[in-house]
């Protein structure tokens, strides 16, 4: 019997959890979940589409519910909403609130007897994996984080907010002389300036004051103050040819030491689509949620949380013979 | 309260799993414990060492045991025995065996009520567990390990078994462009040759016939004959000098994808000291042995069982705010 998938919000990451929970053989589609009129969303798979007020009757047809909405006002009332209906998974990424979120969803899922997934995908998701595997083995350490390239789509929103800006496109580059001198087991230093910088593609109205919108982009604080920024104005048709995907990756690399010996452990990934690869780890906790809630486990869990096994569809017998 | 942790066979490994401990706040050592006359035996920290038939007596006095004998004899026995008054780690590396082993030691833990981790290391290890969530993530896939730059001690061993050969070391050593060819996320079909080389470097007895020793390096079956190596004639100074660490390290790439999408997914160690890491490994293991026993769990363990948050010191809640 296979594991039923429902699926909260239809953007680009519930596209992407869509398709993985269709690679998926041990799983199946329950149904896609929207808060507009359901006759206005076409599934790529074809797979029904459903209001969101439709939900608690259907206890009986999901097994996980996916939230597939934003972290800043989406999950923090939806994950523990469905926590008290259903076993959940979200990506919840604001960091400085995963406490508060963490102990809200655990709440919920523990009065109804449900797991509730909190904070999963790449990062927060896969590397926080890799920080916590690292310093646990080697406590004498340090992480650093490289993001990219790749596109950071709330950077891209950012830009798309200012006046004049028809669309835009903004890449996270790790700097490749900084990812070096960690790697090269140095523990460095370094500011924000020194890890990445910032490439953005933008797209103008016609006349539009181009010094303004430039000096606009790098001037903005938190976003690319910090960074050096690099703008470059482009057409429309050139934003669609060369910068219509959402390619993603990174590494988290650990440098340690056992007294005078030092080791470097690197995880890195390639992604040519974040929203894609991010459903993937989503799909993949889903299956840990449905398991562990079948062992008569509740609660809220983070991927700290969840034994490896979970997350594949093979016997323990078959990966201890395959993988180990 | 710390963990009091007692190391079975004092050699490279339990020399390292003996640095990791004291680099463990959270941990202690109990004693080294030996088959050899105790009073032989002298200890890198100064810790107290006893005979292996000590052990019985000293349950109040240990927490978990640590095995550091050799897969081809000494672990088939020892792990399950010592399982049955210890929790016990093991770092088991002969993979064929892994079902019995588990087998074994699942057995003889459950009925003492302990628990017994076995595999733990890199390799299998770490290395493992990256395959795992790989896998795990996207089923679409396939995954690629490559060994070294690093100091094999099972193919030294073997050249210095060799009539005329007075020490050696070998290194393997992934071939880069097969390295490069798999990152492409092209998922070729290499062979053994294509994906290592093996480097030998051989101090030779005086007078001896160095071709004959070459030759028989190159053509032994399972170590040297499936792939190119060299091998280089040295002094024992040369080799004291220039190749007395054990580096080692390698990665585990994964080439995923989905559907149209390519992925790909890199684990990579860069280690100065191979028993120093595995020895580090395993000392977390210590740690995750420890607390799952403390609640009540018993049973063989891998890796794979292992919820991530067991190997650190740390509360889950600090865990969440630093790492996730």
């Amino acid at each position: 019997m296979s594991i039923r998938i429902g699926i909260l919000g239809y953007g680009n990451l519930g596209k992407g959890v869509e398709k993985a929970v269709l690679a998926n053989e041990d799983q199946s589609l329950a149904g896609v979940f929207t808060r507009r009129d359901p006759k206005d969303v076409k599934t790529v798979s074809g797979a029904a589409v459903f209001s969101c007020s439709d939900l608690p009757g259907m206890k009986d047809k999901i097994d996980v519910l996916v939230l597939c909405g934003g972290s800043a006002t989406d999950l923090p009332v939806q994950t523990p909403k469905y926590a008290s209906l259903f076993n959940v998974v979200d990506s919840f990424d604001t960091h400085a609130n995963i406490p508060q979120h963490y102990s809200a969803v655990d709440d919920a899922a523990k009065k109804a007897g449900k797991i509730g997934v909190i904070s999963c995908g790449w990062d927060p998701g896969m590397f926080s994996l890799s920080r916590l595997y690292a310093h646990s083995v080697l406590p004498d350490g340090k992480d650093y984080t490289f993001w990219g390239r790749g596109v950071s789509q709330g950077h891209s929103d950012a830009i798309r907010r200012i006046d004049g800006v028809v669309d835009a496109r903004q890449y996270t580059v790790p700097v490749p002389e900084a990812v070096e001198l960690v790697r090269s087991g140095q523990n460095p230093e370094l500011s924000t300036r020194q890890k990445h910088t910032r490439e953005c593609y933008v797209v103008a109205e016609e006349g539009a004051d181009l010094d303004r919108i430039e000096r606009e982009i790098k001037e903005m604080p938190n976003y690319f103050s910090d960074y050096d920024t690099t703008v470059n104005f482009i057409s429309i048709d050139e934003l669609r040819k060369n910068h219509s995907e959402l390619p993603h990756g990174g590494s988290v690399i650990y440098s340690g030491r056992t007294g005078d010996k030092k080791h470097v452990i690197e995880y890195s990934l390639k992604l040519d689509s974040n929203p894609e690869f991010t459903g993937s780890v989503i799909a993949a906790a889903a299956r840990a949620a449905w398991r562990m809630n079948n062992e008569g486990q509740s609660g809220a869990r983070t991927m700290f949380d969840i034994a490896p096994k979970y997350l594949s569809p093979h016997p323990d017998e078959w990966l201890r013979a395959h993988y180990l």
